[in-house]
């Protein structure tokens, strides 16, 4: 059985400060994308469920701990990914302060983005259009 | 890069007849859970479109062709296959007649059954638990 797909998880995290909403961004220390924006998340471990996977690679990468995620959509696109098809599964977490951020593992900064100036970076993978479906649950 | 974990789809094709949904069924022709009731569904191709995958899957199982689908979500628990960590991106569709059913491929039969009397019936997988979820949709 199998299949050469991979499945990775990606977190958006907002918070909301002063009436404004931000999202936890990685800038990614490793290829692809290396040194783009990106939301924090990689790939599922065999044997782990797809919400821990998410929960770990956001604290790996951002020292940020969340209690509870929903699950947005899976993004499955051929070509999204260029080391291959890989499927991603996205999860979103309301926290209501700007923690601190202590990047580490994959990711060589981490930080707090308002969602309006968004436009202005264009972000890994499809993590643009991931954090515009994410949006929509706001 | 890459892992052992498999991706399939699974389609939750709802009708509505005289004021009765109904949802299609397989029954199984291959382990694990030969003979059983089933979503239809199975593996996505490397490079293929998680949606496009479905409605070939679809097609492929019992001869119903849907123009367009909507995901419900990811099912990724460690456990629900027992072949190994499957994760499962199921879809859902409405139609609006109860189609004609043609079998075939790892479907050894095909069934529009009365979601009202769903639980007198374990399906195989978790594919009780996909229905629930995709029955907050209607």
């Amino acid at each position: 059985m199998g299949n050469k797909i991979s499945v990775t998880v990606d977190s958006v995290v907002f918070c909301k400060v002063n009436n404004t909403f931000k999202v936890l961004l990685i800038q990614r220390k490793n290829e692809p994308f290396k040194d783009m924006w990106a939301l924090p998340g990689g790939f599922v471990e065999v044997g782990e469920d797809l919400e821990t996977a998410a929960k770990r690679e956001l604290l790996e990468e951002t020292g940020v701990v969340v209690q509870s995620m929903e699950q947005v959509q899976a993004f499955g696109k051929p070509g999204r990914d260029p080391r291959g098809h890989t499927i991603s599964i996205a999860f979103l977490s309301r926290i209501f302060n700007e923690e601190e951020l202590e990047p580490s593992d994959d990711a060589k900064d981490a930080k707090w983005m308002e969602i309006e100036k968004l436009p202005d970076e264009k972000l890994a993978f499809d993590h643009d259009e991931i954090i515009n479906v994410a949006q929509q649950f706001l």
